[in-house]
């Protein structure tokens, strides 16, 4: 199978589950004494998290890109693969209406803030899993052909970004709020123009 | 009609339908005194109808793929049985979230079960039939031409991935989990590296 | 302009809207000792809603393809006509909401038919009005020279299946049911094989 | 990074948010002796919001594609920036549904004005950083090369667009009817023929 389809589905799934983020965010009910202002800064946790959320699918579809951009053709596994991890990218606004409604809960807080880091995590996972088969499995389905320490290079790379994503995971047992900063500061990491080395080396 | 748009505009109804399964994916409400965990194990049926719907969803649109990229055009038939096809697809989210909604309840469990696997055995047939279409009555517009009994067997084989469902319909009347797990075996199935013959011979 | 980013950006919209369109079908709420059958039965306006919508949207698509299939490039009054065509299909959803809501109702049945009749004949006025100025006003952009008698003609016959449509708006007044049955009966003749030579004059 | 998946991913954004303003149009609910004329009428603002919208959306959509339409590759700050500026589209369908509900009470009407107009404003800047990104800082990227003075002219004219959404922020605080009427206006200028000079003029 040619790539094209595959990059017009996936970019389709990534547009939409981008898109869906702001279903999270709701507008507050009317109530006859409660100022608007009030209602709509007692929010800010949806907003937050739409943005960490709409940065980290973004970023990941810029590396899907990369990623498939350095194929030729799919073979089944590769399709199936980049289902699971379409899978993952799609369960994101779930995750993310989930730590945004929990945020200002004691009680759920932390639980939310470990679903949100593991969809993360599961997300890498997948991400790894597919990029693993691509370089180390499948070397002959790529447009340009590589030496395999260059790819594992390229895949080692990749694939320790999934670490920070454990960390969170860990850290949001003990504080919801310091694991989403995490998440947050990875995103905002990826965006910078210090890391478009790491994307562009691995191409 | 090239088929250049018609993926298009499929690939976007296969995108949106498959995405929009999240969405019945619940967050709990926040209640004074039931821990969070114990309402995110209760919805355990949302998150398997979900995985088991992408993944079908997935795979239709895989060997979609596969039929359509035989077609170097198509006619008014095959448009209007590609948008019967489509409309069997996006009812999906639907027949999703009927079934995890009931699967908890005693009542209308069964029904639930029945309407989920029908759901996957009417567009079963709509592909069948498209399918079909496109291999026994409009073999003049394949990319690559083909002999007869070779056409006969690729529809055979495409043709019989629907008796499964028309199982799952039956057992779903005795029970509904067994119904479940015959559409989750098809799902995993057709996933599994061995299944790619089925496909790729059907290219 | 292009019209390979008009068609991608229409598709778009037209995937998105038909997909939508399921959100109007409604999981029952869970009741004791209501059997789960009745109330799916007692919800058939909505599946009705969704097939008459779901034909008409697709037809639609049909010949919005056939349509920008016969331009090599847009001009500003053709990307706004457009974009007037596409605000008409994107509220399609609501107006099949409404109808199938209130077709249940006899306060607001007659009222919900007329909006839904309405909405499909205001869609066939803007397709008519982005037709006109493609055929009619900027003949220049046509892919294949015309004769005028030719763009007049296919000009003429695809305006006039907006007629249908205000018939439909008038009978909605006096019967909800048949005027409903008007608009399915519109999009099965459209599906019919009968009706391709309209289209496929139309190219 | 060829700017053909970056169209088709940002395509697919723009589809998705446009169609989804759709969602912020309400079925009214079945009252027993409230006619459902009444209530339709009711909900005036939802429509207008949503016209308001799907037009500003859809004018940004083509000059997002004349944008890009100059670029024969993207790096990674065009990337990032396009991705804000999505993460500014997706907004829209929050913000029309926050004004058009809030637009009925006098508790909250010009705080939601003020918000709509602002996300406008936001958009329109980061439009034009991602414009100013181009144009002056990468232009080496452009398909076409220009002169300074011309890529000033069209970064500047583009630019300029943002300054009624300011005049509409600070107009919200007093009137937000006249805000809305703003951004109404703003929207009908550039889809009115006299307004594709300023689009063709910046390709």
């Amino acid at each position: 199978m040619s790539t094209n389809r595959l990059e017009s589905f996936s970019d389709g799934v990534f547009a939409v589950a981008i898109t869906l983020l702001v279903l999270g965010i709701d507008v507050p009910h009317v109530q006859p004494h409660h100022p608007l202002g009030h209602e709509l800064i007692a929010n800010w946790p949806q907003y937050a998290a739409y943005v960490v959320s709409f940065l980290t699918i973004g970023i990941i579809w810029i590396n899907h890109h990369a990623m498939i951009g350095r194929l030729r053709a799919a073979d089944h596994t590769i399709l199936i693969l980049n289902l699971l991890l379409l899978m993952t990218v799609a369960l994101l606004p779930f995750a993310t209406d989930l730590v945004a409604t929990y945020l200002r809960h004691s009680n759920g807080r932390s639980l939310a803030a470990v679903v949100y880091s593991a969809a993360y995590l599961l997300m890498g996972i997948m991400f790894g899993l597919l990029n693993g088969c691509i370089l180390l499995r499948r070397a002959d389905l790529l447009t340009v052909s590589l030496p395999l320490a260059r790819r594992r290079q390229i895949f080692g790379r990749a694939a320790s970004g999934t670490a920070p994503y454990l960390v969170s995971v860990g850290v949001a047992f003990v504080s919801a709020y310091a694991s989403l900063a995490i998440c947050a500061a990875i995103a905002v990491f990826y965006a910078l123009p210090i890391a478009s080395g790491y994307e562009s080396g691995s191409r």
